[in-house]
């Protein structure tokens, strides 16, 4: 077997062998990095684009394909029929006044307001007006204070050992800790689950494109909504809890958490840090 | 030479070193393919804790860590002192009134209204307050019309080559297309940009957590401003068009495109599709 080998033209000649192998690892390294490369540089959007590509060659072909939404007609438009007496300063007094709170009373709220500010959250534009948005309202102690468990056991995680010293720092001034007393406190915790894609009318997987986007707007239409009925809230990000809240809530495995809002009212000794806002020329360019 | 490396005792011995290099390649293959998948594995929060801790590492020590805010003291907060009239019902009807138009007349609007809307889209809460968002506001018809330029081009490979026959079909029935006469017909362009990272007192990099859904609630907030004042708008997230608009606005690199809008009255003729929303039943559910 040696004898063989050793009498193979191509291993009599093992310095051409070494040499190929070499100049073909150091090819094949620099394609790679080309390639990544490349990829780094293309924006977040072209991944969204590769994306939906992506999903949208599970098993499909040109015939299967009909729009997401039924053929709608046109109607005319006759502009804005309902806005503010007050317009803009009326709704930038109004939102102005809205804070973020931590310590809510268990003062009872009308489930139909919650119902009519998720009804406005709702009217929020969407991609391809997919709509791809549900909201969980928590009312049920037992339900709230499993929830707590949830967010507590993994905040304190978080706050240990996944967040990183500047960022427990920042968060200092604000006097949030891994401790969540409102999420028992409050009559309400609405948790919003974006929905990362849908199901269309034969079955099918429905993309929703840009749907942390759309439904991140829809928040911001409830916060209005919210202020607007008077009642206070605070938007939290609970890092690492979505499984396990998704899991307790029975969502299905096309529903991503995307924030959990304490509402109600807050208490007689509620304190909010003194924060400023940035004025309108920090934020604004105009060109 | 040659004789050298023939009496060298590891060449005379190639089948090993040929051995060696084959199974450390492997090796090397399959550590890389572990480390892949368990990226994959670890869901969006993980990854957001894992990108502000690689942010934070870049030159930082502990005594460099100070908190982004400055100290804030606590003041007693009263709950919500301004709230609208007709409160969750009252608002419902406002934002139900909301269309996305695609038609606008070129119908001067104030500038005082812009900037009044505009800073009522900056009292939404962000991630440890950092106030992620920068709102252009284009009015000079030279530059409305570069920025029809970069959209359109763009938006034509979009739906010639980049997006999905899914994708453009799921369009169909909202009538888009790469053509965008309202880019210079809108008296203004809002364009939305979110701030990936910040800078500290200190001339450090300062970490804008969660700085995208944060600038989306800003944009949502937005919507209702724009609403209560009478005006039309079209949220649009013009796909590959961020470095372009970057560029033309002369942005610093930290701010990156998140949505872009069209502000203005709608013309007379205006049509838009005659859309269902989702049902309250179907977009909530009570625990």
């Amino acid at each position: 077997m040696l004898e063989i080998i050793q009498k193979s033209y191509l291993l009599q000649h093992w310095e051409f062998l070494v040499l190929f192998m070499t100049i073909g690892y150091f090819v094949v390294r620099l394609t790679r990095k080309e390639k990544k490369n490349s990829n780094k540089r293309s924006n977040d959007d072209e991944m969204i684009a590769r994306d939906y590509r992506i999903e949208d060659d599970h098993g499909e072909n040109e015939a299967d394909i009909t729009p997401a939404l039924e053929e709608i007609k046109m109607i005319p438009y006759r502009g804005v029929q309902v806005k503010l007496a007050g317009g803009a300063d009326e709704f930038y007094n109004l939102m102005n006044d809205r804070r973020s709170v931590r310590k809510f009373s268990n003062k009872a709220v009308d489930m139909e307001v919650i119902k009519k500010c998720i009804h406005a959250a709702g009217t929020s534009p969407s991609g391809a007006h997919t709509e791809p948005w549900t909201f969980c309202v928590v009312k049920s102690d037992e339900m709230k204070a499993q929830i707590r468990e949830i967010v507590e056991s993994e905040e304190y995680t978080n706050y240990t050992q996944r967040m990183s010293k500047q960022w427990t720092t920042d968060l200092e001034p604000l006097r949030t800790t891994y401790i969540k007393e409102y999420l028992t406190e409050a009559p309400y915790i609405i948790v919003v689950f974006k929905q990362v894609y849908g199901t269309r009318s034969d079955g099918g997987r429905k993309a929703h494109y840009y749907n942390e986007i759309s439904c991140a707007i829809s928040v911001g239409i409830l916060l209005c909504a919210l202020q607007a009925a008077g009642l206070s809230s605070l938007t939290t990000t609970p890092l690492n809890c979505g499984p396990a809240l998704r899991t307790l809530l029975n969502r299905p495995i096309n529903e991503k958490l995307l924030v959990l809002l304490p509402v109600g009212y807050s208490t007689d000794d509620c304190e909010v840090p003194s924060l400023q806002r940035k004025s309108i020329e920090e934020i604004m360019e105009v060109y």
